[in-house]
């Protein structure tokens, strides 16, 4: 499982005053990176360097309480199920200051190269990152 | 059924060179407020005037093809469902150029107060301008 | 002259309730690549195709009234100066409801290979696109 | 002086590869709010409890040096002029790992009253924490 903590910015919100709802999709993927931290290099090389990416193929998200301005969004997240070439990914997104749940999203991304948006089977280094964080759903 | 064309930004996309996936939600959030085109003043005015908002409680997409820089998402929009507080929306993205399937979107909004996120019963107006794109499922 | 309209986004907006001011700097990006409309394919096929782009060497903005969601930001841009690699472009923004001047900037793009980050002399094409904007500073 | 370092998200970079320009303001954005530590519950109970904020009237970047996915910036604040309303603010960028540097930026900002937008003095619990930060410009 990974922990991960995200202020929400000033530019964050949208005209109702809340995070907009699209935003915690992105909140996520900065989460999701840190399931690839035991790669070398990180996400960022396989992007960067080895042009292998993880394109979301599916994206869902319960939304159960807002979150402001001024808030920290705690992303616990965890990989529900290894595939070849698909991670399921869940994500419990708490408010710190006082731990209301704030949504549960759960996202399907494929293994991909990016030159060519083929996929791939996950190259064995990162199947082993992922795997460190798979938890029983 | 509405459809709305958003062109893609240059500032839309990712490290891996296509429109991010978080994006696509807020693609949504503009092709949705055409719902509301029927209330007087939009739901510009709901929100700015009315104080009436709709946020997500729940938001999910299947995505079927990436988009890039250059082309033009095309949204289908449906009301799919109209409860007394709660609209169920669907949208079907293409791109423009070639027709290709990009995406299907399942959004759910909830009608609300937005100076204290308590929920409410759309008002007649927005439940009129929400009829007139409700399609079967 | 190109004159470019901007609807301002339900979450184009911070927790100050009005456009975020980085935000400006973006709607301007979009005014300018209505500059190189005459190029074959426009400024997508700029930096798709032929891998030219025009990163910002310089960006100055004054902001004189806010705007915020529902209000329309119109642009006037014009090409003020025009060298072998730098282009010098003003956008004054207003707001379309009442004609409020919103704010005034200045920027310095510089005609670039976007595979190298090294700068080129403007394409012809390219060039003669831009002279069709240049107006006395 | 305050030192604020950000990661460059993803999400962050445009269809040519790199930072889009306008994101930089936004990071100096975050930066900025660290100027306000010393309030009491910082730059969010500023605006969110007091209804007191401060919109930029100028911001300007001269841009050195591209960042991309992957890199951080580290950003250098301070304030260099400070008035009875407005703050001048200068900030240096520069990329952690090579030091590179990235773009100077100033901008001044207002000290307002979010209500209504019109202008304020500092407050002095305000004034005081950004007196903390001057620096000769």
């Amino acid at each position: 499982m990974i922990t991960y903590d995200r202020p929400v910015h000033f530019e964050d919100v949208d005209a109702a005053g809340i995070v907009f709802f699209a935003r915690f999709f992105g909140y996520c993927h900065d989460a999701m990176e840190r399931f690839f931290d035991d790669v070398p290099g990180g996400y960022v090389d396989l992007i960067v360097k080895r042009k292998i990416g993880s394109p979301a193929v599916h994206a869902s998200s319960d939304f159960k309480a807002p979150i402001g301005y001024g808030d920290i969004a705690r992303i616990d997240g965890t990989v529900t199920k290894l595939g070849t070439t698909a991670a399921h990914f869940r994500f419990v997104m708490t408010r710190v200051h006082d731990g209301a749940h704030v949504a549960t999203m759960n996202h399907v991304h494929v293994c991909t190269d990016i030159r060519n948006m083929t996929k791939l089977p996950f190259p064995p280094d990162v199947r082993a990152s992922l795997e460190k964080h798979v938890a029983a759903e």
